[in-house]
């Protein structure tokens, strides 16, 4: 079924690849011009969505990552100028000439098509796109059932802004896909360039293990903050209660602070007071349960989970190097930190774990494109081949290499 | 079985991630020194391959890529010293601070362990592993059965060089795999970082279909020449000559020609008379047989075949378009070239064709990590992610991103 959809795609990507960069900045730009000025239809769509999941009894925290609002909204919109401010990604990279006279030139080209299947959050629909065409990729989605409504709107949007200044509709279709067949068949769509999962950490698993198209795995966020012997513990409560508090339903919140035992006693006491009034349930070992009050024993369950919501795992260690081998086995490779003044122990941990994000003296909550200055993001890459970290525009670029010749043979 | 190794190996490689680049150039410069040294032993042992080769009825081709020479081996032994002086791929890369002050690094860092399949070659004994260790990687090689004792010997040179400059040999390891099940279970070697099949269609095939662990594809090249109608003649049959028999059994041979109608009457018997005397057969369409003497008809399979021997496809199209859609229909990817004088006609080639490198009056064999200036390459990809073309030593890395900090939240 979605071979035609592909189709269209290819060749709207095609034309996207041909055009200048300013064409493609003038779609985000006419993109942002639209939001503002349809604001109220969007967030009606919106409120259709949050009605339904109401109806059908949506947990709070997706319910939240489902809501747009004005405030939101003007975020995403300036989210969009800024993408659209960006360098280009396409274009020619290092260029360097064989012996022979040979010219070669490494041109930084789009992926082609991209997928993308999410959920809940309808922001996706305006980030990931923008970054998409801008990189001269046309972009299927298949967004959660809970946000198609929104999603509608905003994918018609994006349609107009591409009519609006000459180009194909078809770089950006929003995939109606009730049954969830379609997911399926994306994952299996021979021609897509990419394809990207965001969300759970079930849909992840399903994309990457079943999928026959190229995956980027994405998202799945258990992150440990350490706190070091020679931590700053004003700091180092003040990055736990940003990590774990800032939005704890994301894949960048801490999920196990890891404590040296010599300050043990100055620290927990402190930071659970100061927890508690956010209502975090603490999973501790045998020395957190004498400091922490109400603390339960942590099992093994608790050192692998990814809660997303009001718990924390801790643990007390002995030395930075049982810290680093506990965030070596529990880890998913995403953001860790640690809080010391000792600069040999920050160089080593910096140095020894092995995350795409790897934190000294900051919260892990900056592991985000908005942040990192990319002005969106496509997700958060937590594998280590051709992206790694927040996705920006690179991620969806591939190269060329483009020979320059005038007759040459290697003369076997 | 192969969870120890991959222990080893990895332990191996996380003290070759911490050292210095000449200790990583000393390994190669050291292996250097030593294949000139046992030039004799590695050639005995290449010699009883040949032997069982022989007894064993391996086909010309496959015994022509298993045979060393004294000029091979010099030729493996300058690629070493030419990786020795690359500039090293691991450390810092860009380097920005956000607003808030937090100061971000992305640093190239080692993938971990590589696993690498290949056939015949021994010389990629050499190659493959000089760029791993000079990337900061360790190596799990399976080799093909047939050079098992040139790769034993050469395998226990890489060692041997570690040992002297005291660091673990277990960064290099030759797998023993009489029955094939170790290439297997390489496949489904979770924590394996990447796998690298080298070698022909349905081995690279096998391997991408059935890994669960990254893989990188390599090597299928179904090359084509395009001779446009504003084609310099001599020079197509010179490059259409380089390409198909400068070594017609590796992956950027030329297997297609593609010649514009308007100057098939003055291209095709004179290319023919050449290709004739290396006793090159023609597979052409309707046009091509009227113009080739001993020509046979081409059918589709031909179109799809990468002969890697004296076989050669031929079509006459009626333009540029026609030409640049066969190549979309049946090219691999890899490497396609057109000769051409008109300079918009080039241009839209270059643009239009979508493989890892794309030639304007020059040979495809250019397609190699050595041609290229890598030194030596561990492969060539023909997909989009991560790596593209001939692969050298930034293939063979990722990015950490490392933040410092002075305690930065994001004050929710």
């Amino acid at each position: 079924m979605l071979e035609q959809n592909l189709l269209k795609a290819k060749e709207a990507g095609t034309a996207l690849a041909q055009t200048k960069t300013a064409q493609r900045n003038d779609i985000l730009t006419v993109m942002a011009g639209l939001i503002r000025e349809r604001t109220p239809v969007i967030l009606q769509a919106n409120q259709l969505d949050l009605v339904h999941a109401e109806e059908s009894g949506l947990d709070t925290p997706r319910a939240n990552r489902l809501k747009l609002s004005p405030d939101k909204l003007a975020s995403l919109t300036s989210g969009l100028l800024t993408v659209a401010g960006l360098p280009d990604p396409l274009g020619g990279g290092r260029r360097w000439t064989l012996p022979n006279g040979l010219v070669l030139e490494q041109i930084h080209v789009p992926l082609g098509v991209i997928g993308l299947i999410y959920e809940s959050r309808p922001g996706v629909t305006i980030e990931a796109v923008s970054l998409a065409l801008k990189s001269g990729n046309s972009i299927l989605l298949r967004g959660g059932r809970e946000a198609q409504h929104t999603n509608r709107v905003l994918a018609d949007l994006w349609q107009e802004a591409l009519k609006s200044i000459g180009l194909s509709p078809s770089a950006v279709q929003l995939l109606d896909d009730p049954d969830r067949s379609l997911a399926r068949e994306l994952m299996h769509l021979s021609g897509l360039d990419l394809l990207i999962p965001r969300g759970g950490a079930s849909l992840i698993r399903t994309v990457v293990e079943e999928a026959t198209v190229p995956v980027i795995e994405t998202g799945v966020g258990n992150c440990h903050l350490y706190v070091d012997a020679a931590a700053d513990l004003d700091m180092a409560v003040k990055i736990l209660l940003d990590g774990k508090m800032g939005n704890p339903s994301v894949c960048n919140a801490l999920e196990t602070v890891l404590i040296h035992e010599d300050v043990k006693d100055a620290f927990l006491p402190r930071a659970s007071e100061v927890l508690r009034q956010y209502g975090v349930a603490w999973h501790g070992d045998a020395a957190v349960l004498d400091l922490v009050p109400g603390a339960v024993l942590a099992t093994e369950e608790d050192w692998l989970t990814e809660y997303l919501g009001l718990h924390l795992a801790a643990r007390v260690v002995g030395s930075l190097d049982e810290a680093i081998e506990h965030i070596r086995r529990y880890g998913s490779s995403h953001s860790e930190g640690i809080v010391t003044n000792h600069y040999p122990t920050g160089q080593r941990f910096l140095a020894a774990v092995d995350a795409a994000v790897v934190y000294w003296n900051a919260s892990t909550r900056f592991s985000d494109g908005n942040e990192f200055g990319f002005g969106a993001e496509v997700g958060i890459s937590t594998q280590k081949l051709h992206a790694r970290g927040p996705m920006g525009l690179d991620a969806l670029t591939t190269i060329k290499t483009v020979a320059f010749g005038s007759g040459q043979t290697r003369d076997f």
